[in-house]
């Protein structure tokens, strides 16, 4: 972490087919999103999920890039066709796409010079500039250049890499959130919870969401906030609410 | 089904800083993609996640409803303060947000004149000239303005409305897919892949997706066209490159 600032916003693009087609069940943005709130504080403030086309690729990281303090890019880095991240990445910024020297001679020495293919050695293609992402897993690294982080699709490895973002990036303040999980509907507690979230919002966020659970009807009250203190004020406002009403706390 | 045409695409706007913090995951895009795909024919070409903030609401209605044949959106339609898809949807077409008689009318007769409180009145509020998509399994109607079609974030209630937006679909021409599970890794296959891929770029797309499965490690190849002849064509191709790289299929 290099240092501190107030508020540090990121986005995550998704790059696959896979993705748009149903095919497969996203499980990056929950991750990724968690890991930057939780360890980074920083917000996540927009998702895109793309096809692997080009021109595509190229309109949205240099939109993206622009928009937001970091982007963060999963899939499209291996060593098939359809792979086409890094070049594209490479496009929107107009640099050189070629071999990584430290990533070609990581992938060499693990896969050994006789099968190091031209598929893995794709791998090693970066555009010109970038920084490492090491990958503890299965060795083919991701990449950093500009204000974009391109890491890989499949969840596992990727999972097992993100910590290694951690020293490229700009620590915000630490979101704090407490939650109230309540017997009740939406409607009973919405007119108490708007005034209350009226009053409160510079500093808080307070977000409802409807939950069926092991046969219960309830609410999801979610407060956040970058201040404990006030946070704390609101959690209070919305206690005092739960006893007027009568309204059970579910603990869970 | 309304008349055949060739091409139809959609796009997803998944509203609701909940997913965007990471504490729910989203089950929607995942369910809604496959159904469009599967049921109408329609592809769906990009997904957006953003925060509930009326201003990029607006903002990317406008974009996405120009740019995409459909635009379905999900969350943010509940009685709470937080809900303001409707009305910004309403503030980007440049409609009144108003109430819906008919919507109005099946609220205040499911929940009774006397438990119809503002909270609940607010799901009857819409942009002016809404079809409703109607609600099976918690009443509260979904709405199609233009080519925006609102649904609920609860992915429940949402599964069980989908098949009411179909009326007002005009069908794609279905896309066909078939997937080879092979025992190896990508690199083995990239090049004659990639070779495939280009000599029938036109007509059939061929994604590569590596698994770890019970301790298998393996690549999931899926071949998808609306040319079920062409497909055909494509996967004899792949067959015949598995055959002559000794490849095993795993059968799952």
């Amino acid at each position: 972490m290099k240092k501190k600032s107030k508020k540090v916003n990121a986005a995550i693009l998704i790059i696959g087919n896979e993705i748009l087609s149903g095919r497969t069940q996203d499980k990056n943005v929950g991750f990724i999103a968690n890991w930057l709130n939780i360890k980074c504080g920083i917000s996540v403030n927009e998702v895109r999920i793309i096809p692997d086309i080009e021109k595509t690729i190229v309109c949205n990281i240099l939109d993206m890039s622009k928009k937001f303090n970091y982007v963060f890019t999963t899939g499209g880095i291996g060593p098939t066709h359809d792979d086409i991240t890094a070049l594209s990445i490479s496009k929107a910024f107009n640099v050189k796409y070629e071999y990584h020297k430290e990533a070609f001679n990581i992938l060499e020495s693990y896969y050994g010079k006789k099968k190091f293919n031209d598929g893995r050695k794709k791998m090693a293609k970066m555009p010109r500039g970038s920084k490492l992402i090491y990958n503890p897993s299965s060795v083919a690294p991701g990449f950093i250049i500009k204000n974009v982080f391109s890491l890989p699709g499949v969840p596992s490895i990727l999972f097992s890499m993100i910590e290694n973002c951690k020293k490229y990036l700009i620590k915000g303040n630490k979101v704090h959130s407490k939650t109230l999980n309540l017997y009740t509907v939406e409607s009973n507690i919405s007119k108490q919870m708007g005034i209350i979230q009226k009053k409160n919002i510079k500093y808080v966020d307070i977000g409802s969401y409807p939950f069926f659970r092991l046969g219960n009807v309830g609410v999801s009250v979610v407060t956040r906030s970058t201040s404990l203190t006030k946070l704390k004020k609101v959690h209070l406002e919305l206690l005092k609410m739960i006893k007027i009403k009568k309204i059970k706390i579910l603990k869970i």
